[in-house]
């Protein structure tokens, strides 16, 4: 079961699909071992850019239950929904299905700090106390804006939420408040990963995070990185994160990054097709040798990372 | 099953709910009689803002069931969801179950014609082109907007597409231009019904629509207005609409309509409780003593509407 | 200069404009004379839905000069702007001119309820704490969402703050809440005027709202309800309130309902055009002949209202 | 005057204030003189990011008469505005002073193809055929998006439309269709220039770009990285960006990016403070200690680019 101690990485899984569509359990598994041997703490399925919402709901349990069956480590799993009911069908089930813990993204349309606190109860209420749970804090996405004093708020409200997955933006300066709030006593201790495909991971360890929560496709390089920050070899942190950040960056592109991180996970042998379900477009081929030619050279400055040729 | 002829009220069923969220079935039983007794040529269940994202998926379809089974007349089930996947799960099923079409909302966050043109062929593919469907254009609340010439183009694409659930705002004009297009040949006929708790139905039905599909607690009401309209009796039209118009509008507060709705239910016995499922507020005394008010006032107007009291 | 015993109706004026868009200064002078005439405590010029942003800076300095000379009773002058600069250059000015005081608007995009408060005294900072102002509270166009409590912040940390223009939707809670903690001491006395086209004046009233600051084209109607809601003659003032409604709602259309104003106001003599600026449509020849049925129908109801054939 | 062969950098100047925010004249001059010296095309000042919208309608004259007396070179003048007539007021005297030509961004809220296309030719007719401007495309800032295809149709309906600023996210797709309407004919030829700090210049260049109009504050880079791509050195390009990209990234953050690049400038010798107006924050000492960082790895890698210690 998650707690606050939570640290290091945990992989942002995506749902390996089949051309026609139908999800490819076999690539599941493969990225479940992968996480594994590349040396992730654990991962997250069903996250809200894991096109968890083209998923009905049987599908969703069932993608669940095979990752954490195969996984050997911590799983979270997403269950951000428009309402409770859906949100506890999917968080009761997973959990006794041995899931660690349950993600969470306040819902579109939340107005005012007070309004936003109070669905976060309801949904803790809908769930179940018992559960711990990731507060994702992602306003691109959700377009609910968080200040580090309601976040603070909903954190000593809710003993469950165990761990923040930071992904304001700009948002170095809310880590070092949050920080500051529990030096200051004024807040329980909790985890704190990066997600936004680690693009500020550098700075952010620096801040007082404690690893990351995102999907970028070498969670080797993001292991080695938060393993470096920690022992204190800045520098040597910084060069390899420098190494990734051309490709790690184009990865980021929103609306067409998953398709890049899919594209790379095929190449690197773990998934069998890149294919995303509709909507959602396809790598054109100048994009595709762009990558590629970042891999390239990725692999040319750190040899550890070079891909075979496709 | 629906067609382009589609005409009159379809009611827009809220959810019955027991004070501790549960499903009050014994209410959904009344309220599909309801709409039988007042003149309704069918009704609509889990539309957009009658709670069906608060339901999990097992919930939605139950529902869907047993208002059929009891409805006697066409049963119109919404079916938007964020991913293609849940859509299909619910509109199949349902459509076995014996429903007369379903109902789609574009996904928020579409930008630019053509983007929102394909999302809705894919959307067809993804259900089967054998389910006539009614589109609902109301922008407010799915944030994005069409243009009469995209609403054309995605007609024109879509030939199970039957029925325009109109609520834009502002809209008369935009009725003006679909029929002109069909006058003009260049889009095939559909149906046009009008949503917005029917706030300008007065003018709406002048303008060319066919019909409301709108939830606004007298259907009864909207029924007469829809016949006297039909028949030329404008002013005949116009008094009934004006007597109901201060109710009405109150009913349509965002936010707060759907409580004042299910309250007024709850007074015409039909509802047992006038409970939403978290989160929703519930109303004020202060507020039931408004419409309240409103109510007598209304019953001394129209006898015909007047309500014993509470 | 503006308090906060500030009460009953103060118009919000449209800028009047030739058809070719110049500014129609004769029709600026009836519309102050005719908010004399009508009995309204004062007028607002310059607001967020007044074509405001469609002027340039001499422009919008010529018309409160213009207004607030004719007047002969207070002038409130919107500056609501995207930076402080603009603000004050427009604010200091127009106080120099003899303006009554001001009204601000929240920025577009500001996020969270510590931001919109530092923004709020950052405004007054920028403006001088010696400007009585006004808080417009309009989520709906402006997107910025304040609760009861964050108004209550914003109240005791400006002093200069005098009225509240109430168009959050809903609203009738809110200023149920505003007037209890005016009552529990927990903030000071301000007043609130609603704006909305008054469309929920008759409760709001109720709810302790002082008056209206809004645009209604016949704001003798406002005027009168205000005075017998306060002599308590409330099913008089809802009869009144009722009569106006069919026309009151059409006139509230988002997007067109500035034009029904004008075409209204033209109608009654004021204004020598309806003509908006660009972007902005006129009224269709459909839409006119709706506006002239719903006026033919008031007159008949409230021979006071009647206005000559066009 | 701006044309369509419009290639190279036209940097995006930020405005320099004191730290009283008062207009620092002198910084002024000094940037206008290390554009040149940078070798930059051009420059553009009052953009949408440069504060331009907390400067009132004299101090926006004065700036840009200060920056055309001293700049040798083209600039460009951000005139977007919520209206037509502050656009027309600053445009016509911006041109009369010298300037090159204006930049445009569409107004926030427009819905639909036809509305926007609309809206700009609404613009052009406000502003004069004669002056020729350059289309801001960026999303997430307007909240406006437009596909290829709407940028081609406003292209073509406006003859004085000479540069495209492209910062659409995600873009590279974007560039490659609209130069693939060129190459078929069915658009005429205009420059694109590129934004969003230049995140992916190396791959935007490679799509067709021309080049770039924005702020980093080594643009000194940006001209030898589209120096080298037009040479067809693609890798010496890449290199040299790789090398910049930890900043340039750092630089790029929403919200905190013009106070990181105000401060960069300021190390250069170019500002004399990095303040900016309010609402805006400061770099805290903890950001400054991480630019610096970047900046000392930065002059390792790349010694022409090292500063002397602060």
């Amino acid at each position: 079961m998650l707690d606050s101690t939570a640290a290091g990485v945990f992989a942002i899984a995506p749902t390996p699909f089949h051309p026609d569509g139908a999800i490819d359990w076999d690539s599941l598994d493969r990225l479940a071992d992968f996480y594994g041997q590349t040396g992730c703490n654990g991962f997250t399925v069903l996250g809200v850019l894991g096109e968890a919402p083209k998923l009905d709901a049987a599908e969703a349990l069932a993608i669940a239950k095979r990752a954490i069956a195969r996984a050997g480590r911590p799983v979270i799993v997403g269950v951000s929904a428009p309402g409770f009911a859906a949100m506890r069908a999917l968080a009761r089930p997973v959990m006794e299905m041995g899931a660690a813990g349950v993600m969470i993204a306040p819902a579109a349309g939340l107005r005012g700090d007070d309004q936003i606190a109070t669905w976060f109860r309801d949904a803790v209420d809908a769930i179940g106390g018992d559960i711990p749970w990731v507060l994702q804090d992602f306003p691109l996405v959700t377009g609910v804006s968080m200040t580090p004093q309601l976040i603070r708020r909903i954190v000593n409200e809710n003993p469950s939420l165990k761990i923040i997955k930071h992904e304001d933006w700009p948002g170095l300066e809310k880590i070092t408040a949050l920080r500051g709030f529990e030096r200051d006593g004024a807040m329980r201790r909790t985890a704190i990963l990066v997600g936004n495909n680690g693009l500020f991971l550098d700075f952010e360890l620096a801040r007082g995070a404690d690893g990351a929560n995102t999907g970028y496709a070498f969670p080797d390089m993001l292991v080695q990185a938060v393993k470096l920050s920690r022992e204190g070899a800045r520098d040597a942190a910084q060069d390899l994160f420098d190494a990734h950040l051309p490709l790690l960056r184009y990865e980021h592109q929103p609306g067409i990054g998953l398709a890049v991180r899919k594209y790379i996970l095929k190449r690197r042998g773990i998934l069998a097709s890149d294919a995303l379900r509709k909507p959602g477009a396809a790598l054109s081929p100048t994009a595709q040798a762009e990558v590629e030619y970042l891999l390239a050279r990725l692999g040319r400055r750190c040899p550890q990372f070079a891909l075979a040729a496709s």
